[in-house]
């Protein structure tokens, strides 16, 4: 398709709408992942336990920050894909809720996460499971991405070649998630290890501002 | 009603924060869902059965898709419905409040589904009262449409024959909500089957996209 | 204060952040409360037993309609408060923060009404403690509208006489509120239908746009 | 760095984005603290004692308050910071997911407070922690603000006096903060009245609006 002369108002705003309602669904999945940390009660934790009790969940707040990375790195990736992408088509709209499905399963493997922590077989379950979700969320980024390039929806000033490095950059990032789960597999503890250094990987590099136009 | 000349930029504005508010609900409905699934505990499932028992748990899997499915649905018409409604009164105020309300009734059918599905008595009572917290959704998109086309609250450049269209098509919707009802009360399977093809026909056919503006 | 020329774009920007942050406030009060309607389980009610049960759930739902309409008037009310309401300063904010609070503590007077609605020293409790939560919430509209008038943070197209009959109208609110509240202590049920009866008249009476500027 | 010549449409986008997120965030955050107060159950407490259990659960009010007002304030703080950080950067984005982390946290501290603020131990361990949440939190808000500073993200027209007046002030909310944590470890309740003063203090002094620009 040739692009699209120029975006008009109520492009401008209908894209404006999907942003919105899915920077709701970020915000609020990122804040209910909180429900799955579980508080001691007076009941079952004498008040002279409490702090040993505390440090024993350790694995809830483990997989808590490593949720909470996942989803606030997601919507930094959506934050910067939206910068270029220009106007939403319907087909966009149903690949966005393919990500916003993702995104919003978290509080699932990050329970699952905290409870099998300390059983063998229960970790490698709960771990590839993990992985799995954020690789069929990378793979919902990727379809995003790929539609609204093919679509002609992205902002005309980005060259083919910005286009095609992210392109790559993004099938690169499915693979390395793919690779973190089949290390998963093998040993669930180097896994997790594996899928933290990914996030920390992804906040700190130049990762974002990758889409940046040129000026 | 004769047409208003013109959108003010308070009535725009009026509308922008209806949509703000109502996208808010969308987006928390949508993802309060999730806590439908119940995780399983190291106390009840030992590690080594854990990968069995998240395979029993389908039916709350398919019973979070379709809800999913339905709210984001949902909120795709709304967002169509919004893009050629240009001013509100107190009037679609409250009929909004109805769109609201029953989307954010979604968590109790979808839990009650999840749970009944393997029981034969329970899950007729189960799909029905699933299928009629759609249709009164539905009802409340149609009273929403309705009223804004006699209303004169649609954008001035829709001609007659569109908003006539679309009036027919929600009325139809209306009319096929309620058959598939009538077949999960005859059938329960049969019913929440066609629930999901219903909602995969609105996804990916052209439904969206069907008040486009002449351009 | 002699009112400030013209509302600049930065005070525009205020306004509009307050607006978006109460708007996700009511957004997520309004959907948290259907998590205070329990659904039946397959180990407590058995499938042929399901209809009955939900039947059986009415208090839950009476009391879940009640505080849905209760905290969506709610966002009516300042949504047509914020529309004349054209700068904010700090004493607005904390002010407006007495608002959301009353508004999200719903959940608590809405599990309570459902919980003891059919025991008769419990129903006094509860619908005592549901109409007060309702006044604290009148009182928290007043204030923000009667210091927006004080302090000169209105639209100067109101005519004083439109912002007194507001104000008058708003002290009436708040009366009736306090004598649906000594109804409810004397006899509990007329208490609720008068809460509910009130809700209904602000719904549907021409409360709403009662703000218009002149054209 | 010199300061750039003037905010483009997209940066100011890119800003307005962030603040979006994080105020869907704070809503969130803010409205789901009320799921930490348990309403009692008419099989656990008759009606007749309905009245006494109410008030024997102050602890938990009085903890959803003090939370509801530090997310309330944090908000506000957010507000203002924001007013003036016309900019935002990949670092920016990473650092407000710190005060994103702390700000979601606090429903852990908040039921920790009401459980155990009646057993001695335990109330030693909640208020310390609770202290430990919040200073973290005004850590973030220091790192943002410092951070803004040093990369020029700030509004031109804010004089370097203002700029270094408010980051000594945060500095001294810090110490403020960490005076509190040493005080709720000596004597917790003293502590909480502490956290509880400094909330008030934040709320009504001339805190907010501190960051006005010269006109």
């Amino acid at each position: 398709l040739p692009p699209k002369a120029k975006t008009t108002q109520d492009e401008e705003r209908d894209t404006q709408r999907l942003i919105a309602f899915s920077d709701g669904v970020y915000a609020v999945a990122i804040t209910l992942l909180i429900l799955s940390i579980q508080t001691p009660q007076l009941k079952d934790v004498p008040g002279n336990k409490l702090l040993e009790t505390l440090f024993q969940q350790w694995p809830s707040w483990l997989s808590y920050i490593l949720s909470f990375l996942a989803v606030g790195i997601g919507w930094i990736n959506h934050h910067e894909m939206f910068r270029v992408i220009k106007r939403v088509d319907v087909t966009l709209l149903a690949l966005n809720l393919i990500i916003l499905l993702f995104t919003t399963i978290f509080p699932v493997p990050t329970r699952l996460l905290a409870e099998y922590i300390q059983d063998a077989d229960g970790l490698r379950v709960a771990a590839v499971f993990y992985g799995l979700i954020l690789t069929c969320l990378s793979f919902g980024y990727f379809f995003v991405w790929y539609y609204a390039a093919k679509a002609s929806l992205l902002d005309q000033q980005l060259t083919p070649k910005v286009v095609h490095r992210e392109t790559r950059r993004q099938a690169l990032e499915l693979l390395l998630g793919l690779g973190a789960v089949a290390i998963a597999f093998i040993s669930p503890p180097l896994g997790i290890a594996v899928y933290l250094l990914l996030a920390m990987y992804y906040l700190f590099s130049g990762y974002s501002r990758r889409l940046a136009k040129p000026q």
